[in-house]
């Protein structure tokens, strides 16, 4: 008897009470392994999650959880080898795999990467502009990010064992949001040695991640208003979870990324003698072979120029011949099996239901031809391309054969493939392939409310495009409609989903307090000390430097108007300033202005600021005029030690004023600092 | 009889086939109007706004549509007087009105300004910055936002006939989107007027803004993916609506804002001499009595350290005496009638499930003496206030009663204060007065996880304060769990909520078509004309002038060191900058290079370019040593023209290079351009 597989709970690794279900190998129907969860307290792993795994993971910043990530996905790389082997068991070819596996390690380290990037090294993120609620500014409002208090439950399908809950996990983890996986059985013993090898690093804190091998239970019962299910697989399924109790009435977030007909649509300025058109055909090739097509974002719809579909089936299908079906372990093979016997069958009954209104032209849905395996006992299935010449048969639009097939569709214009795009009712990603800009926007702004991804592809970007079916870190994956109305991934904003926003309303001090930021009407520190000589660890929000007044003579503007070049009329022709809508006479230099508060603030010696690595936001608000004096008032505003360096950024609050007190100019400066003072 | 209240659908005002339900006045009992919505065809109104409203407010660019919101603001806001003289039959007391009508009038006016001032003057929005997908730069990732092609339902709560529906119509508006407006029955005839009026002055385009008077029939069995529902109301009403079939499997987007138990909390370091313990009070008297206690985010449950609750219970008893009860018209009157007979029945209710673990400290349920008006046929109601001894009581916690009743709940300290308000299971709203930041800081990351908003007050800000219970319209309203999980406002924020955002990936040629905006790596033009000396009418997005090279020498960086007095040692003291770990040895000021560089970009004669105005986003990417050699390059990148003024803001992108090609600075410049040549 194979392996019982076994879930991670509160801690411990648990086996059932029963011999579990037989998962049998996708290339030859043999026994992989074993899964069943029962006896699993799932009641106890989600308050497991929220007692131990939480508060674990909120006591960190983001980029001390990134520095976890990355050091896991780096692990996780090195050891990659005997994932693709299992994987093989999958039905997966090693670029299969590679989708998958590099696929979902890569995810891991894009968080880890985007994180220190662009989150604060706090555990508290900022959310846009301060809003000033009243005239005088005693009374403010910030939108802040925080972690939710619960767990986040990730239930995922069986077409990406790996990258499926890594993808969902990073952002979480980010987040500060523990993790409860439940992959789908059918490649489980994938999805539980990679949760193996990551529990064994000891890298995530205890409670961050659990895993459930087999049912889910009543896992759904226990969850509330703190805590998020996201699902990625069919629309039935989605719908069935969206109808659970905790959903409807106690809060339970709820995210579905669901299998949808998503489209490619060759331009109408497309002919078979421009390179595009290979492009295209390749692409749709691609799409229908990687994975033997069992990918959620994978082409369902090819929408060509009526002129063009006979020149497309003829070159797809020349291509489609050329796919080698077989044991994925075998070097000429080109596509490997489906996940189960169970899946041919349902691709098959779709298939069925296509040919209702589409032809089949090329594949032979009851034979293929295979490579070092057995027909038999593998789920091996041919490509299948059809031809749908009824336009408006409503089969295309809404059968979706989870597998090697795709349905070419004729368009009149480009106004008919954007509404035919639009029968599948919402999609995760549809793909245009054109050589003319004009055409692109015009398709683009037409698909868009659609989907939650539009790929162009054409000359330009053919080497470095990433393909139709590839969702990537750092851009949103999920899509209206029919694909689920989810959203995940696209960076930071993942992370968001996690997070709870606030709108804060407070004094300035309050909010200062909250946001470990300085904001505008806070108290500021003169403590005697030039804040420039202060490293990190001595340095305080609120530390301010005032310098000035220096005056600025015309002298000073003639000269810098030579000394430059920036000899604009406005700093140089007393008449035609004059005649300035804005200014009404000479004015200084704005950048004469940034320049002199520099000299105003600066402390010259040698010390812990390293250097000014630039500026933010800057606003010149009121004209400087000959004989203006400036003051400048520089007050630390944001520290961000960095996690692998003996220095951090410090972000300066700078503005300048004349001697009226109106400001002249507001930025934020941006400096280099170290975490101590130097021996 | 009364007059019978109509529904505005497809273009035209329509009266129901029946006479209709009778809604009373909540003053005395008499008949206001009736209402019904018999025979209404609301799949036609679906329709009429998918095919009328939607593409024609799409036509329109995000300014255009604030300048129409800008103009029906003010004039809404020249009619108001018959607004308030018909809301006094709701109940509302002339600074209850001011709430619902000013307070909605305002929320136009306010998104008509932010539109203007955060949106772009294009009907595309660009989501975050562009991310570079391969290492070329040939393959960019956008993300972007459209409108969606469907219709939003706004079905509203009685408490607010007026700010209800305008604080959802105006994001829906600036998205893009139509409207059908579906008021409570209770009220509707205020509702009514105001729609009435908005579609006589034939501002809003035909199709934007629909009105259901009476039941929504089976509306949403005709919405779909690219349709939303916007919900103010109860929790059970919530459930019901969202595990409708549409929203389950049609994808229907579906925003709940439910009526919560929030929470206001009285800081552990505030005693009765404390200038806070008053205001403590005082708010929460004003969120008992002001639209007699029917607000959604009044305060329920008055959090305060277990030694402080006789004190406050005085304190606001006192208060509550002096409350007059009564007619709304009258002048010494504070707090009205309930809307109706069933709401104060329904209240009662409330308060007596209150009663099993609390006890009544002020007010009697059975009895108020009210002032111009009748005990008997008025829905009036005393304030009422509670006292819970019994931490663990579930009632103060779960029994919201939706009028002037409050319960005082001691705790022990702030851990306890913060799981108390957490019991609420997620709140619109929480607020904490304190005079200490550190606890400020500590509650309110305490809270935020459960509240959309978290009002601090203290006597920093309480005179600009606007109060625990008032929803803003740059905040977002709305919060997790019981409040139903939704968000709404929040700026710009409420309108992206009806658009969808999508990750579009190409080549920077299609990015900058798509998205109105140059990208780094689309196409530059060098067509001989500098571009200072077109008019906005004139300019084109990728329109670049290069100018350099200019040798830095090192008597220009003493130079400027010596004129700015930015004496930094890495500009003046070669020893002292070789041990810079960053520079290696002196390097040119970010300032000079930025000076210079404008310098070598500027044109001097009079032109369309007025002023640069600002600078975003500068980095410092390679020190500057002396005898380099700058270039700069500068670029359209994008063209912002404002719908009330003769010119319009210009941002380039400006790159800095070196005579190695490395970029050592980046950012954009901003400037204001004439819209056309001067004469």
């Amino acid at each position: 008897m194979s392996r019982l597989l076994e879930s991670y709970a509160a801690g411990r690794w648990f086996a059932a009470e029963d011999t579990g279900t037989p998962l049998m190998s996708a290339v030859d129907g043999s026994e992989v392994a074993r899964i069943s969860s029962t006896g699993l307290d799932v009641a106890g792993m989600v308050e497991y999650a929220r007692t131990v795994g939480g508060p674990a993971l909120r006591a960190l910043t983001f980029h001390e959880r990134a520095a976890l990530l990355k050091q896991l996905g780096l692990t996780l790389m090195a050891g990659k080898d005997e994932f693709y082997r299992l994987s093989a068991s999958t039905g997966a070819t090693a670029r299969d795999s590679a989708v998958d596996i590099d696929g979902g390690i890569g995810t891991v380290l894009s968080y880890a990467s985007k994180a220190r990037r662009e989150l604060p090294n706090d555990t508290v993120y900022l959310d846009g502009a301060v809003e000033q609620l009243g005239k005088k500014g005693t009374f403010l409002g910030q939108h802040i990010y925080t972690p939710r208090h619960g767990v986040a439950v990730q239930i995922n399908a069986f077409n990406f064992p790996v990258w499926g809950f890594l993808e969902k996990l990073a952002p979480a983890f980010v987040a500060g949001v523990p993790s409860i996986i439940k992959p789908a059985s059918q490649t489980a013993y994938l999805t539980e040695l990679v949760v193996r090898r990551i529990v064994e690093t000891g890298i995530l804190p205890e409670g961050s991640v659990q895993l459930i091998s087999g049912s889910a239970r009543d896992l759904l019962d226990h969850l509330g208003g703190q805590d998020s299910v996201a699902f990625t697989g069919s629309a039935d399924t989605a719908a069935l979870l969206r109808s659970h109790p905790s959903v409807l009435d106690d809060g339970v977030h709820f995210n579905a990324e669901a299998d949808s007909l998503n489209a490619s649509i060759l331009g109408p300025d497309v002919t078979p003698d421009d390179p595009e058109f290979e492009l295209f055909v390749k692409q749709l090739v691609s799409e229908m072979t990687v994975k033997a097509g069992q990918k959620c974002t994978a082409i369902r719809r090819a929408l060509v120029p009526r002129t063009q579909m006979d020149a497309v089936i003829e070159a797809t299908t020349a291509r489609l011949a050329k796919i080698v079906v077989g044991n994925p372990d075998s070097e000429a093979v080109r596509m490997g099996a489906l996940a189960s016997l169970e899946q041919r069958d349902e691709v098959l009954r779709s298939v069925r239901g296509l040919t209702k209104s589409a032809q089949i032209v090329f594949g032979d849905p009851d034979r293929v031809e295979v490579v070092d395996a057995d027909a038999a006992t593998g789920a091996f299935l041919s490509p299948i391309l059809l031809r749908a010449d009824d336009r408006d048969a409503n089969e295309p639009h809404e059968i979706e054969a989870f597998g090697p097939v795709s349905t070419v569709i004729g368009y009149d214009d480009t106004a008919d493939a954007i509404e035919l795009a639009a029968r599948g009712k919402g999609s995760l990603v549809a793909s245009v392939v054109t050589k003319d800009a004009g055409i692109a926007r015009e398709i683009v702004l037409g698909l868009a409310p659609f989907h939650g991804r539009v790929l162009v592809l054409d000359s330009d970007d053919a080497k470095e495009s990433t393909g139709h079916g590839s969702p990537l870190p750092v851009l949103v994956h999920g899509g209206p409609g029919r694909a689920g109305g989810g959203e995940e991934l696209g960076g930071i904003r993942g992370v968001l989903h996690h997070m709870q926003r606030t709108a804060v309303q407070g004094s300035p001090e309050v909010l200062t307090a909250v946001g470990n930021t300085w904001f505008t009407g806070a108290r500021r520190n003169h403590d005697g000390v030039h804040p420039f000589r202060k490293s990190l660890a001595e340095l305080r929000i609120g530390d301010t430097i005032v310098g000035g007044p220096r005056q600025v003579t015309r002298a000073d503007i003639d000269h810098f108007a030579e000394f430059t070049g920036d000899t604009f009329y406005a700093h140089t022709d007393p008449k035609a300033a004059a005649a300035n809508p804005l200014f009404g006479g000479i004015v200084a230099h704005g950048y004469l202005v940034v320049s002199l508060a520099a000299g105003l603030f600066v402390d010259p010696a040698p010390g812990p600021v390293l250097a000014n690595f630039g500026v933010d936001g800057l606003r010149f608000l009121t004209p400087v005029k000959a004989e203006d004096s400036l003051t400048v008032t520089l007050t630390a505003k944001k520290v961000t030690p960095r996690q692998s360096a003996d220095y951090g950024e410090v972000r300066w609050d700078a503005v300048v004023t004349n001697q009226n007190y109106d400001p002249v100019a507001t930025y934020d400066v941006l400096t280099l600092v170290a975490k101590e003072q130097s021996a």
